[in-house]
């Protein structure tokens, strides 16, 4: 038992590390807000996907709704009491490189070990390894609340999850045995060594080799970039997980493996012992994330371990890939709810103009703005798909949930078939609104905005990365078009499809439902006719497949925001009544549940529109002529 | 007659600032690359809006194609070896504040200077104050170009060309003969004070006061925030055009008058007097534009004169403003322009995966990524982006030469008809799509696009701002359908519908632009529901059409974007037979022009869809619920 799940909360040290780090002195102007939502979160986890389910899986036994509450307020009070008051002092500050050393900005390195000290690296990791064992349904809601309140900050936990998922899965139990443990507890963190400077979604081309040293190790060598957290200040040791080929490695993606290097080879007692040949030999200069150092590492003989079987890097790699991909769809939900609150806060203090219905101030020089129609648009748009990204979160998290703790090996297998389809939905879709609703965030404040100030132009800046790293949203397209829509002749699509129609058909007829099913059909045939259209045409010719990919995977995540919005106005409608005290909150569920329907899922007809039209215009250019 | 009419052109004097800014040499990767995209400039021109009948014009007898072929060449000189090298070197030195003086990055003075002497500064102004009287035609491609080489340079004399247009138009003549000259001819610059820090949108709330002296100029006293240009040190004076209130002012915006204020008090030689009681006290650290300085501005008891008659500021003002409305649309694209030819550049060199219809290059590790779908997509999306709203501004810049230039009375109507209807649509439709094609264009470069070497990431940070300044683009959807619309029984909106019209009839049975036609028909049948539904609804509750403006705004612009690639497309259809040495350009058009039609004019659908839904579900939730 740890802290966190069951001992006192882990306030005092956190409250302590935010005066050690001193931030709120540091001159930055605090303007960001951010609150937990944790209403919302408890919404989402109980009364949406019904979190007493949890506590009769095997191993989660004592997850109880009780206890996630406490653990989601105490992860609320971590988050605003230490890490968010660093969100802007550390973009202004910046990591900073010297020497092969890096140093992230003023604070960060005590919030880590706060962090750390919290027990929160490891609260999703096996008790096995020290980790409290909570379900990912509870991880996922702390991971969006790290990312709104400093998502710089959480790179490096977040990594540092996704090496020890690889590793887990994969690595020897020696291996694991003598690296997991510090992994967990956050004293070392992780890196994810993929991209070479020629190389980034293809990473057939890898030119890194790793050569035997005939005592089980091997030295690894080449040059790597774009590694968040590859060095930094926080942990005392970094373990790389690097793909390399070997000596006798066939060309191309299937000559790829992936290796275990450490910064410091550590000695049997579990101390960090001599520095490994690996050291940080740059940093970039980038749009956002600066508290989060993006490292040029070059590797020159440094020794390593063959994680899994040889010239099988990529099935390895791919387990701390999918892990990140759904944390960095997380990354787009946090900055859109962060940004979402700060726009909302704006909105009810401006004052300009008046509504087009009348004062409704009379007694100000002006109504606040969140009277004006397009300020409302706005501001619904950006809540709607939030809400809609969250509980969406929460159903794949679930999923995860029951591929690990479910006893039933058919529910196992429809669970990981659930995740392996929504995970490029989720990376991408959530990223790319997580984007568009911090630029609305911006649009909400016009030039204050754009200012430094009020941190919203932060958002936007840090919000971009996440289209493009853990593979670019075009690539997760693909992914979804080439590799999950063909698996096991449509397997894993039948574990979204099916439950959705069954539900469609269940609830036609329901008289508050009804006016909702109805949008929601219509999407949902448009999604059918787009996935034969992909299906037919692209057995046929694979650009065809290729041309409608993004879309199409925005099509098909628009219409489970959609499936998500009915199912929340379901639980609405009942609980207004069975729960009036908390009416309004019921309310306004129902009301953005229309919203979504009216306003947003019309783009599903575009979609399809564009889609059904082919890759006929679009590959007619000759290439000399662009 | 000046150098760029009719002498030879200023090269020498742009080659010397170059050498002199020395940028080249500042260590900042000059990884941008921009060519002026004179092909398509002079095809927009010459053969899309038949810039041959300009010289019919009364005061443009002079302006042949040739001669506008001779400038267009001439300012992408200019804008290449002279403002673009200063692009990146201008955002990361930015402008830098002390003890009330600010300056631009280095090189940006010399730049100025040549620019000024290569007579750049006044080509569309009055011949009698000094200018080169060229058409609005031209100078709106001028604009494009340096908007795309270096928008932070270009907002300078933007804003002096702006406050040109409110004197020309409103003041007397005795300010216009001590003012216009050397604001034409760039020695004194302009500047636009409006925003308050409580009031931007909202200019009813200005509490700037200007008191009467009784010898005809006035004491201005008051704090402006947000000025561009509003201080800086490469023009010998500054004039600012202030809105402050009168004594006996009424209240709100009915009491706002417009004031000309100097940074020195012109002595009657012309030449620059003692300071005026104008400082600036701040300049904002902003996300983007770093070359261009944003101030906060103080007036203590400014001398200042009357511009116009007293109240009747915003008239003035608005003058200033719808010039800058259509440059700062003109920035959108411009940002467009060069993020799709630098995201073009990366897409045929970068290596990385094989084409799905098999290898292009086996001879290479890897194809180069132009041959992906999605990539291709993506570019072609800029490109057809682009060069509609190229010609579209086109369309409107000759509306702005027949305003100016056409003798007969009922063609000037129109003309001024047809310019403020689409005023607010070039401003807020370009400014979105600019911003949304420099996001693609990071797509592209993947993590390349999003640290700073490539400089991609610039065009990101430095396009959002036009989508905010100026009146946010919600600001000009308002414009449109509360203003514009209805104004004199809907006459401005048939200055578009018309010509449209006929030509769709005239049109749908050739056989090459049958199959254009009908998708516009069909998007024009949506705009003609959408404009019945904002009439209609409307009407009776201004709340309603507040609520569509936005997605009737984007409607409207798609739909003129259509009419744009058709018309371009028929004349590529004739010239493709008649000039079959360009035939792959005329082939390029079209093939883009299917590509618009096909694969984004379906968002219509999306647009009218959401919008005929109503307001309901945007207003029904209660404030206190956000």
């Amino acid at each position: 038992m740890t802290a966190v799940r069951s001992g006192p909360p882990p306030l005092p040290v956190a409250r302590l590390a935010s005066e050690k780090a001193g931030t709120r002195d540091t001159g930055a102007n605090a303007m960001q807000v951010y609150t937990p939502p944790l209403r919302d979160m408890r919404f989402v986890l109980h009364e949406l996907h019904g979190s007493a389910e949890l506590s009769t899986l095997k191993g989660l036994e004592e997850v109880t709704p009780d206890l996630i509450d406490a653990v989601l307020e105490e992860a609320g009070k971590f988050v605003t009491e230490v890490l968010a008051p660093l969100n802007q002092s550390g973009d202004l500050e910046g990591c900073t490189y010297e020497n092969g050393v890096v140093r992230t900005p003023k604070g960060f390195k005590e919030a880590y070990k706060a962090f750390c000290e919290g027990g929160w690296n490891g609260i999703a990791c096996d008790p096995q390894y020290g980790g409290q064992g909570l379900p990912a349904s509870l991880n996922k809601l702390v991971e969006e609340m790290l990312c709104s309140g400093n998502l710089a900050f959480g790179i490096c936990p977040g990594l540092t999850h996704g090496a020890y998922e690889a590793l887990k899965n994969h690595a020897s139990h020696e291996l694991k045995d003598r690296f997991l443990p510090k992994m967990v507890d956050g004293v070392w963190s992780g890196s994810m060594c993929l991209t070479e400077p020629h190389c980034g979604t293809d990473l057939g081309l890898v030119r890194t080799k790793a050569e035997p040293q005939g005592d089980g190790s091997y030295k690894v060598t080449g040059n790597k970039i774009f590694i968040s957290a590859g060095e930094h200040d926080m942990a005392e040791n970094i373990i790389h997980l690097v793909l390399a080929r070997l000596p006798d490695a066939p060309k191309g993606i299937k000559g790829i493996s992936l290796f275990l290097v450490p910064k410091f080879l550590p000695r049997e007692d579990g101390s960090v012992g001599p520095r490994n040949g690996v050291t940080c030999t740059g940093i970039e200069h980038k749009m956002g994330i600066h508290g989060s150092s993006t490292c040029q590492m070059s590797f020159d003989e440094a020794t390593g371990w063959l994680v899994g079987e040889p010239h099988k890097g990529m099935r390895a790699m791919f387990s701390m890939m999918n892990s990140e991909r759904l944390s960095v769809g997380t990354q787009g939900l946090g900055l859109g709810e962060a940004a979402y609150q700060a726009a909302v806060a704006y909105a009810k203090e401006r004052l300009q103009g008046r509504s087009l219905s009348g004062a409704k101030h009379p007694d100000k020089p002006a109504d606040p703005i969140i009277v004006h129609p397009d300020v409302r648009r706005t501001l619904m748009t950006m809540r709607a798909y939030n809400e809609g990204c969250r509980a969406l979160a929460g159903w794949v998290a679930r999923a995860l949930d029951l591929m690990e703790h479910a006893e039933d090996a058919q529910e196992r297998q429809r669970a990981e078939d659930f995740t392996a389809l929504m995970t490029p939905i989720v990376k991408a879709l959530f990223t790319d609104l997580g984007f568009e609703a911090t630029s609305m965030g911006m649009q909400v404040y016009g030039g204050h905005g754009y200012i430094r100030d009020h941190g919203m132009e932060q958002y936007v800046r840090d919000a971009r990365i996440a289209m493009i790293y853990e593979g670019t949203n075009g690539v997760q397209a693909l992914d979804l078009v080439g590799r999950k829509l063909p698996a096991h002749m449509g397997r894993y699509l039948r574990s979204f499809f099916h439950p959705v129609l069954n539900y469609m058909d269940a609830k036609l007829d329901d008289e508050n439902l009804g006016p909702l099913i109805t949008p929601l059909s219509k999407a949902f045939g448009a999604l059918q006719l787009a996935t034969a259209h992909i299906a037919e045409k692209g057995l046929k010719d694979p650009e065809e497949a290729g041309a409608a990919a993004t879309q199409y995977l925005r099509l098909f995540g628009m219409v489970a925001l959609g499936y998500m919005w009915v199912r929340m106005a379901e639980v609405a409608f009942e609980k207004r009544v069975s729960n009036p005290d908390d009416a309004a909150f019921y309310e306004a569920k129902i009301a953005t549940a229309r919203f979504f329907m009216e306003k947003l899922l019309p783009d599903v007809a575009a979609l399809w529109g564009s889609i059904k039209a082919g890759k006929a215009s679009m590959m007619a250019l000759d290439e000399a002529m662009f």
